[in-house]
């Protein structure tokens, strides 16, 4: 067991560590904003960034939105970013299936109106998407004679706030045949929220439904697996070594870039703590370790310090 | 690690084993009927153990029902049962929470009618039956203002086919307080039906979800947990040692048998089969090896060979 260091990136090391990067891979939810708004520092510093002449990619479990839907948010913070550098895990399905699998039959989806405009963008046919209901009761006999597309060739499980009884048996039923292929978007439990009263449950929540009914695990394609990061570097030609991810969840983001071979940065505004980093430090499990950032800094705003240093003082 | 062996039960010995009993226990799907209908032999067995003057109980994993809607099921295929022979998960968790836990708060329910019954015919108070949608898109602001009883100091989770997102934002925030009690009926993955086309997930697809969201582990009332037997015994003073359990599936059913300290004894008329047997009694896992029964017949209608000689041929 090696011991892995987590330094805390800061004064002239970070202005050191931005000018051996041409590439910054951003998280979104709790690294440039949370549920309250935008986080302070996050529209300067992607502004500088850009002015160095950074490349700069946003990279998000959250499988709501579409790439389109994901420019708006941008803008509604005063961030101008183009389609192309932001990846969703709706878009990453898309891309899996069709650029890696070179699929060409028709999706069952559990997803929201993004994961269907992706899928529609990249022309793959599918079928399931909006409500569907149960009309009441134990009813083997409507569940046994629910219509099934026999062009249906892979289930697809995202985010679907019309998650229902009846979308699980048809998941359940394609996925009876070994040949229908099972793609998860992510697998987070929950949506990154303060709150003590209400908990938003996530993905992985309909996820793990899904493959206790099928029996079958899913492929993911979100943090921390690496597709996210193959369908970035198709396009963009990424050398590893002089690239970061800025992340707030150590077992995705994290995770993820270390798996990337990238360098990795932990912010403190998001679901991760020091703490969290220190118990991954102290275990012996090989994931856990992989969990461990090479730089936490307190907030996205810390990158900007280099380039301003009248605002240094701040975050001694 | 013994070698337990499973019995194949015939002839005298099938006589000399029913005079033995005092009491049997027989599960209802895979045993009595399937899908199709009633099993072979299921009236006149359970005529004739009457007739003998044995006791019979019905438990089943099975919540979408309550006890009344279970004796109209066995009328139907022309079983005379009481309600107080029957004991299905519904009932089990209102009982579970009345009696065994003096539980006087509210309770937020995941089931069908046949629980909302249970509950109230023990005047337990709840809330959350019935559907419960979305009103579409990814909607935090709808999410975060969903009203909360704060009443409820239990949930429930069964059978529902109205399982939807908004019940399982509900069920994850009550949850959240430590205090708030955590009961499922069962953890079954599927429904027992033979269709190659179709599946029909169980009660346990839905309670894995709650879990995942809630990140928490429910209190499983149903089989293989002994609190249905524990339930029936409070009632009619069971003798384990001059009882048997009678059912399809190895680690539900059997695992229940055992873990109550009962004779067991599969059907292969359900889910399990001898195959899977010789993978319990292969295995060094103590969980696979309380799986064992101890006897195993075809079907139900072998119970009923002593008594009918002439049939006896039918099974060798």
């Amino acid at each position: 067991m090696t011991d892995k260091v987590c330094e805390f990136l800061k004064g002239d090391e970070v202005k050191k560590f931005v000018d051996s990067m041409e590439t910054f891979i951003f998280d979104c939810d709790g690294v440039l904003w949370n549920g309250i708004g935008v986080i302070d520092g996050a529209v300067e510093v992607l502004h500088e960034l850009r002015k160095l002449g950074k490349r700069v990619f946003f990279v998000t479990n959250n499988s709501s939105k579409s790439r389109e839907d994901y420019a708006k948010k941008f803008e509604n913070f005063g961030i101008k970013v183009s389609k192309d550098e932001i990846y969703g895990t709706s878009y990453a399905v898309a891309y899996y299936l069709k650029e890696i699998l070179k699929f060409d039959k028709k999706v069952f989806t559990i997803g929201t109106t993004g994961m269907i405009q992706e899928l529609d963008e990249l022309g793959i046919p599918h079928t399931g998407s909006g409500p569907d209901l149960s009309t009441g009761g134990y009813n083997i006999k409507e569940w046994t004679n629910l219509p099934l597309d026999p062009e249906v060739g892979a289930v697809v499980c995202g985010f679907d706030e019309h998650f229902s009884y009846h979308k699980l048996i048809k998941a359940a039923s394609y996925l009876a045949k070994d040949t229908c292929l099972f793609i998860a978007t992510n697998c987070d439990d929950r949506f990154p929220f303060n709150s003590t009263d209400i908990v938003i449950p996530g993905t992985g929540c309909l996820v793990i439904s899904v493959e206790a009914a099928a029996r079958r695990k899913a492929k993911v394609v979100g943090k921390p697996e690496r597709i996210m990061f193959d369908c970035i570097n198709s396009r963009h030609n990424i050398d590893p070594s002089k690239a970061c991810m800025i992340g707030d969840r150590l077992n995705t983001d994290i995770l993820f870039g270390n798996n990337c071979g990238l360098k990795t940065i932990l912010v403190l505004t998001g679901i991760s703590s020091l703490e969290d980093v220190k118990l991954c430090q102290d275990s012996n499990d090989a994931h856990n370790r992989d969990c461990i950032p090479d730089f936490y800094i307190s907030s996205i705003d810390a990158l900007r310090l280099p380039l301003n240093p009248s605002k240094y003082v701040k975050y001694q």
